[in-house]
């Protein structure tokens, strides 16, 4: 991703109320943020927040949580739901590495959005579907592990089916062309996905669960 | 498949030395026409036999066996393997439809190559790698049950993929462009791959046991 300076930015997340603030301390215990018991879905990697978004605007009776490490790009999500009037969407700045220090038992469902393919062999664990990160994900699912993945990159996607597959997934749904497939009705594209479905390139799609 | 009417070739068949007449009286016991306890290899839908022979060419020390439900194919593959002199590859005329009243407990790995994709949902069935095709073949395998697969065909291929997932199938290998692959090394073409390879078109392969 290519990323601009924003200098602002990290007063801005210090100062909204749509981020999640030491989100350790609410570690088993992330419903109470929401005040109700909605399913929660996360999003790693929510960029500017175009999914996410999207997702919380369609889908009032579920509660999201959109994380991300960079500052510049977060800060233009925040932007984009000051506008908006929902209380079924936070955000927290962090980095998904730490992930199971932070959820536990409660999560519903996880997306994973044009991911970093991370295309060299030692950086294999940095991939978000690698089998560490797999495993890292386990705790924080509430009932079944359930995974969510749209990617352009096909070694990613590959790469994917393997783990998933190895580590026990049951493919759910899966496409090699989203935009053409049944499961683009209930669609929302992130800002990459705009980009490239305007090219012609098609979009990798699966949905497991363990 | 086109298919030409080859009027020599039902006579062809029965006659010749390379075709196993009654299989099923070989139930449990194929073994025995090899005269040796050398993994048998079964490929459904041989065709013109460029794949299995080229197989029992390359490795001397498998016994393969091509079944091929269509005279007309099938004898261009044993008018191929009357040229050469080897001992490890069989033929049987047979419909995959009655699969596991023929083999039981002797089969190691089971190739499926450009197998017809039968788009139509109402035909879901007859492709060689839905549910009911897979569990026909649980009992052919002598140990685990292992399938390579090879398609050009989008549609097939994710049906498979959902397919042995779904059946408990672990991917070892899968690639959706097996001639830009590590896997080509070892690949032996088949007629319909040669011309398919020869349009630039990419191959989908998955190798998978359970």
């Amino acid at each position: 991703m290519r990323l601009k300076n924003v200098p602002y930015a990290k007063e801005k997340i210090n100062n909204s109320i749509y981020v999640i603030k030491n989100p350790e301390s609410f570690y088993g215990r992330f419903h109470s943020l929401f005040g109700n018991d909605k399913p929660i879905h996360l999003e790693i990697g929510t960029g500017k927040g175009d999914f996410i978004i999207g997702m919380a605007l369609k889908h009032p009776n579920i509660n999201f949580i959109g994380i991300e490490k960079y500052d510049s790009v977060l800060v233009r999500a925040i932007e984009k739901l000051e506008e908006l009037n929902i209380s079924n969407l936070l955000f927290i700045r962090m980095d998904a590495l730490n992930i199971e220090n932070i959820f536990h038992k409660e999560i519903d469902t996880l997306y994973l959005n044009f991911s970093d393919p991370w295309p060299k062999n030692r950086h294999t664990n940095r991939r978000l579907t690698s089998p560490l990160f797999l495993t890292r994900y386990e705790n924080i699912f509430q009932n079944k592990c359930h995974v969510i993945q749209k990617t352009d990159n096909q070694d990613l996607f590959v790469f994917s089916l393997l783990s998933f597959n190895n580590m026990g997934y049951r493919f759910k749904a899966l496409t090699f062309d989203l935009h053409n497939s049944q499961y683009v009705k209930d669609n929302i594209q992130t800002e990459y996905e705009t980009k490239f479905v305007s090219k012609g390139m098609p979009i990798y799609y699966v949905d497991c669960e363990k």
